[in-house]
């Protein structure tokens, strides 16, 4: 699929340098995971452009996020900040603010991303069920706990693999892993700024064992680890523990080819 | 072994409030892991009190850090900036400067911590050597590659598993992954503070298939997950990719009973 010019993400996502030499961005409602509730990678994606616009380099290699409270559609300011910056990278903080208040601070690190193969990787892509035998995350009527209809799914086509979506047919797991291919709805193809988005893109893994509702994302780490192939990225998100009403969540993406391209893992309030 | 009133972690890491209501910290020198250059973890501590500084919270749950500069040490200043607070948590923003400009940017989250049992765990503890037959990282003659003699060394007891240090007998292995027990030197039993310190204590996980040589944090998240028991901790530290200069580093610790306390994921500069 090409990448076409007019791109929902890329114009969702898009910053604008004020007069003043500011940087604003309209956040845009159709990338909600809530009522009035913007997804945490969409949020990164626009933090991410604002960082490269003060930047010599291309790409975001690392991004570590404060979620100071949730952040809905509509005007918002991109304070950023720089850091040192060299041949090899630069850093900067990032605070976005909207009508709220200041609600995310992340520090970014900027540098240029390579496809050239990995001299070592111990993160093959796990067994997957093929994309096309994979469930739709949208409610065709079908299923007893299909995700919730927000805009995010309308954005993202999102596929879930049956053998760890046995909550969303009315059967909850013993494992909080969730896995799923995902591309954008636009046809845009994936690269670092897609891969911010997907790193935050799969339901709570609670989910997966029958532990429903709202995970708030507290802090959210993401590292581009290579420039991606063309195509579906496979995504995986895991708990490793749930306790004292906290979770971790690790998230791996490999692209069509089968290499690791992102990783990320955040903090987050366990739904009760 | 009790904690002792003149432990040397909390000496090296106190911050002080000056009259004009700012913090600021001496740097202890003894914390080095090279000439003039202290240690990420010791840094992040010194941080975390800072935000406990300004917290109605007694615990650091998560700090995301960009290391924009090596740090030395003396005096620094602290520079808390409050985010939202609550009952549950609380959110700041903590900038280190020191002689040479800002050198650590961080993003913390206080809450309080409990040692109650995890609802899920999927992260036990690796076999490992029993710390008695486990290899002393310093150089006591016997070793071809023993960890160099830095500061760090002498204030946290090292005892490297032999299973994952051929490297320091001359024979790197296949697997970037360093595993070893670790307690302070000074007697103090392990708290919140001492595992920020835990999760940049071993040598980079390149050493292990032979790549020596310094590989700089560039960010670096932590997430402690629960009270620490008394005794040695059991750290872990792994690389999942090394690719176009950088490798990432996952550690994750487990307190004496074997229980998952903290977990950190660096993105580093792999050495040449």
């Amino acid at each position: 699929m090409p990448q076409t010019d007019a791109s929902l993400f890329d114009a969702a996502t898009a910053v604008t340098r004020t007069e003043g030499g500011g940087l604003v961005a309209d956040l845009d409602p159709g990338w909600d995971v809530g009522p009035g509730v913007l997804n945490g990678g969409y949020l990164l994606a626009v933090v991410a452009r604002a960082a490269l616009a003060e930047s010599r380099h291309p790409h975001p290699v690392a991004l570590s996020a404060s979620f100071l409270r949730a952040t809905g559609p509509g005007p918002v300011t991109l304070a950023v900040t720089p850091g040192p910056a060299g041949r090899t990278l630069a850093h900067s903080s990032v605070v976005l603010t909207g009508a709220g208040g200041p609600s995310l601070a992340v520090q970014v690190t900027t540098a240029t991303l390579t496809d050239e193969p990995p001299a070592y990787s111990a993160a093959p892509p796990p067994e997957v069920t093929p994309v096309e035998r994979c469930l739709p995350a949208v409610d065709d009527g079908t299923l007893p706990h299909p995700l919730p209809e927000v805009g995010l799914r309308t954005r993202v086509h999102t596929r879930l693999d049956p053998a760890t979506a046995g909550w969303a047919l009315g059967r909850p797991g013993e494992e909080p892993v969730v896995r799923g291919w995902v591309r954008l709805a636009d046809g845009r193809e994936p690269d670092p700024l897609a891969l911010l988005l997907f790193a935050d893109v799969l339901p709570p893994t609670s989910w997966a064992i029958g532990r429903f509702g709202w995970a708030p994302t507290v802090q959210l780490q993401v590292l581009v680890r290579a420039l991606p192939a063309p195509g579906w990225c496979l995504v995986e998100a895991r708990a490793n523990e749930l306790a004292g009403g906290w979770l971790d969540e690790d998230y791996r993406i490999w692209d069509a080819t089968g290499r690791l391209v992102a990783q990320s893992r955040q903090l987050a309030r366990l739904p009760r």
